[in-house]
């Protein structure tokens, strides 16, 4: 392993992978990057805005002489672009996505790239803007940001080291965890919220005096409602592929509305405000990449995305929230 | 009705009381403000601050000699209030609340006033800001935002052009609706949001990996949660005093969750993308007191949440979402 990337090509020449190369170029990382993406219009833009050096007829003309390959493709054609570059695929090479969920996209990696898996680093930058296309690429975006990598077993120890250097270089606190434990969280803290968002702008939308109602939406609404904004291919992608666990945990939210609204229903001024207390204290102690907050919950306890367990249907609470006698309690 | 007002009275002098008054003090609109709060601190602080000019040792005593009263307390305080300074309202005496629900107010108010109830203008400014108390109090605060006033049919007339004034000279766009027109719009943008927050934020922190999944949210969460942090008695007053509303619009809601579900669990790929594509155009459309958006919802005729017609796939849409007769209409 070398520090610094001789070529690194770039397959989806958009925010997340013309970003990656800027800030490669920035930290002095990389001599050269070349770039391809299935719009020329794109990367042509890229070159022009010195995002890539030299453009790819093909993803496996991005691949061909390059030691790092980022795939920043949707998750949807991940398949198809590791298909298209598997036959340059070298031992020596390290090859990312940057897909927002892991676990399909290790089975998929692992079923096209076969015996040449080891030179597959799953990685997941938490990044993005609002803006999405290669004209708002930026060097600093990864800047303080979090990316996961989530190698597998056969995973090139020298790759993943290699990976996280580059990440680092681009600004980026590494850290490395299962693809599983991945899209257990990530169905919590990004999925859902994105679920959630969808369904309730519609649902305000949808009705007779929608417009009206969303003409006095305050700073509130905008904020709650800003992810509902999202590309609705890459969403359907993403909620699709890490479907079990976002249920999962919609299945533990509908519990806990269930709860307010029980209280609300039933003018249980005590446990309404009990309900909100605890999510507004846990909420104003949060902040992006801090500490683990304290939230009531005892312990460090057994970890795993799925911690109700067969939760069952609506009524009887999903074993591990049932609340201990009377109020409900965090467990 | 003279545009300047001689003596502002403030009863509770925090963010919200204290920024109208600095608001009206930079417009020249007023040549005294008294203040009163239940704490004695506040009070002094206001005063230490020049957002008041002299402290009142009552709510009462804030009212004597002043032509305009604004009563900015929690909502649940409002009763005791409009009763301690009954005695002092005139008729020529314009007095406001500022509270984010309005018919509860209404009743209250004409209860409590009997027929003094024509002094009284209903109002809710929609503005706010992360932090409370009055030593974040803004002059600036109003400006560009909306306010909503409710006049009752007995309120005079004057003290409604007024009230109108002075919220404008505050900086505010200013808009009259019903009180229940107020409540059920405000049910819909602002208070289910607050409480799907508070539901979300309470579902991820109460799970045994709650601290580390909360580790990993970025800024999608952030946003979405980030009225999840609200004050939880003012908001336990607001979701029992619309809860008819909330509760309404809340059934609304799960409707459309569920048709994601359905969509997600089932793998019908194009369904779920539909019942995204809507909210994220719709969404990317909006913005703060803009023009009514398009929603891709049919003409103004009867319909119901679900955009996506008949797409449900379990079980019958709930009572009031059936598209046509019967639908909940925000009266």
């Amino acid at each position: 392993m070398q520090p610094v990337v001789q070529q690194l090509g770039v397959i989806g020449c958009g925010l997340i992978g013309g970003s990656f190369a800027l800030a490669l170029k920035r930290a002095g990382m990389v001599r050269q990057v070349v770039g391809y993406s299935k719009s020329p219009t794109t990367t042509e833009t890229a070159r022009r805005l010195g995002v890539i050096d030299r453009v790819a007829e093909s993803a496996l003309l991005a691949v061909s002489g390059s030691d790092v390959v980022l795939v920043a493709v949707p998750v949807a054609a991940t398949e198809t672009t590791l298909k298209n570059i598997r036959e340059l695929v070298s031992p020596d090479m390290l090859v990312m996505d940057v897909g927002s969920t892991k676990r399909d996209v290790v089975d998929t990696a692992r079923r096209v790239l076969g015996e040449k898996i080891g030179s597959f680093v799953p990685a997941h930058p938490i990044a993005g803007k609002e803006s999405a296309g290669v004209q708002h690429a930026d060097g600093a975006l990864y800047q303080g940001r979090q990316v996961i990598l989530t190698p597998l077993p056969q995973t090139r120890a020298s790759h993943v080291d290699r990976a996280t250097l580059l990440w680092q270089a681009a600004g980026a606190v590494v850290q490395q965890m299962s693809a599983d434990s991945h899209d257990a969280a990530f169905a919590a803290v990004s999925h859902l919220p994105h679920l959630l968002a969808f369904a309730y702008f519609s649902a305000i939308a949808n009705q007779p005096a929608g417009p009206e109602f969303l003409s006095l939406a305050g700073p509130g609404f905008r904020d709650f409602t800003r992810i509902a904004a999202s590309d609705p291919t890459i969403w359907r992608d993403i909620l699709l592929a890490n479907r079990e666990e976002v249920l999962r945990q919609s299945q533990r939210f509908r519990y806990q509305l269930k709860l307010l609204e029980t209280a609300m229903a039933s003018g249980q001024s005590a446990d309404l405000e009990e309900l909100i207390r605890l999510p507004a204290l846990a909420r104003s102690q949060w902040q992006i990449g801090g500490a683990p907050v304290t939230t009531g919950h005892p312990g460090p306890a057994p970890q795993g995305g799925a911690a109700t367990t067969g939760a069952a249907g609506s009524g009887t609470p999903p074993a591990g929230q049932t609340p201990s006698p009377g109020a409900p309690r965090p467990r």
